[in-house]
């Protein structure tokens, strides 16, 4: 086996009380990529569709994270990638983690799995260095185990799997508008009050209980954000009305995705999240801001072998 | 029936990531009281035995917390309340919430439950305002529902319980040095950075799924403070000593009970934290510190009804 074709789902980080610990994996909505075992040392970019994104090994995400690997690997030859970008660069749903991972995830199977899913986790995350300035973990651990992720620590990196009820969906719309990883972060207080501390864990602790005790209206209570959200939404048109609109619409809980600009809802079942997202639809349509919308059921399985 | 006889468990309060939010109740050491319903209105505490502590009934927390029910309740009688400590009052056990706790639990009882265990949790929060000066619920709301109490809000106040798995014990030790719950609130910032919040979230989310899954040792990586302890620790006499020495007796984790002086660890199994104990033990006899050890299992049912 020398070649693979894969789906990497699209992410949700933070997910409202987690900031830079909590993701969860999205199924309908993903890039292909086809990687392929070369003699050749090295790794090269051969195809890129679907983005406008740099091509250079060393200015490509899956080119930085696939190195990564390469380095700790014993192997003497190299990879080709094509990625069939269908995440949009710069949306919040984990455009670069599902590159990366995708990459070295692929990369691992190739050469018949000498790394472990941390070690995994770890390489994919310089991917995420390049893209934002920052090796976060929070959109490539569920890219890579699927689920919801906790990122327990990062020194050492700690990664626990969070089971969910099945009938959680997610709603995603992308406003086209450009907010950068980078930027949204440089908004962010260094320091925060221990009272919203104190809210903020009570909340992460209460999405964690909630997800294993399949509670959707407790998982709707902890999906609140009293840190992150009242500065980066204001960035994002119409943040406070679509989440209200959003609640309204049935909602168990609304929030931005990653750094945004995509905002997220959870939905217990499928109507509801397809209500809530022809709700978030109006919001846009009314300020004339152009949007993908996503309805997705909670990937499980993280990156899929294709064919 | 008019009279019941209870034992009220003592509460470790934080568990090191978990500050304002959770708590959990032991089993080996707790008050016990004894309420008595009667015609007159009004509560008076007829008895109070183990402690030095203030009979009248607005400056005494198990008269406030029934004060409180009273206000809310139909009954035009009252209630006389014996005590009987066994808990050192400020030794960070819970010496208060015991007391708060078992005074509306009982009285409920006697009255035939019109309140729930929410709204009890509650009053038993006035008799921790009397204590502290700010109305907790991370020492009452374990001491009524048992096993470990997450508070994910206080406003609304919604508790949450968490399972935990069989063989986790602990082991408290206290060593005889006066802390007040009101002056260790005091020395701790106001403000917190960011970089410390997201460990510590991390925590708790980790400790919440360490302890759904029964995986004791993701339980005790869980086990850390990088906000509270750091501070309040220099408070108690020998506490990085003492921590250390505990996990290398094999402790899980280790940290302070409430806002000290006591301290606690937890182990898999009896032996080991009976073992901790002896390792806690000498600290304090090297350095001269008088203490109590309690090796406990977690309680799993709160407020118990005696003979």
């Amino acid at each position: 086996m020398d070649t693979l074709k894969i789906f990497c789902p699209a992410t949700i980080a933070n997910v409202s009380c987690g900031f830079d610990v909590l993701g969860v994996a999205l199924d309908a909505v993903g890039d292909e990529m086809v990687v392929h075992k070369r003699t050749k040392k090295g790794i090269s970019i051969t195809k890129l569709e679907g983005q406008e994104l740099p091509t250079e090994t060393h200015l490509n995400v899956a080119g930085v994270a696939g190195l990564a690997l390469l380095e700790q690997s014993d192997y003497q030859g190299g990879f080709d990638i094509e990625i069939y970008k269908k995440i949009k660069a710069g949306s919040g749903i984990g455009s670069s983690a599902a590159s990366s991972a995708g990459a070295v995830w692929t990369m691992n199977e190739l050469l018949g799995r000498p790394f472990s899913m941390a070690k995994l986790v770890e390489f994919a995350m310089e991917g995420e260095r390049l893209a934002s300035g920052v090796a976060h973990a929070d959109n490539v651990a569920p890219a890579l185990f699927g689920g919801f992720t906790l990122v327990r620590s990062y020194n050492p990196l700690d990664i626990i799997e969070i089971p969910f009820p099945s009938q959680l969906f997610a709603t995603v719309i992308h406003p086209q508008i450009e907010v950068k990883t980078a930027d949204s972060r440089k908004i962010l207080k260094t320091s925060i009050s221990l009272q919203d501390g104190i809210k903020q864990w009570g909340n992460v602790g209460g999405l964690i209980a909630g997800l294993f005790l399949e509670d959707y209206a407790l998982i709707g209570r902890s999906l609140q954000d009293h840190i992150i959200e009242p500065i980066r939404s204001i960035l994002i048109p119409g943040f406070d009305n679509l989440k209200s609109e959003s609640l309204k619409a049935g909602a168990l809980g609304c929030g931005i995705s990653g750094s945004g600009p995509s905002i997220f809802a959870f939905s217990k079942g499928l109507e509801t999240a397809q209500n809530v997202g022809e709700a978030m639809k109006k919001i846009y349509q009314n300020i004339g801001v152009d949007y993908d919308v996503h309805v997705s059921k909670i990937n499980s399985q993280g990156i899929k072998i294709l064919d």
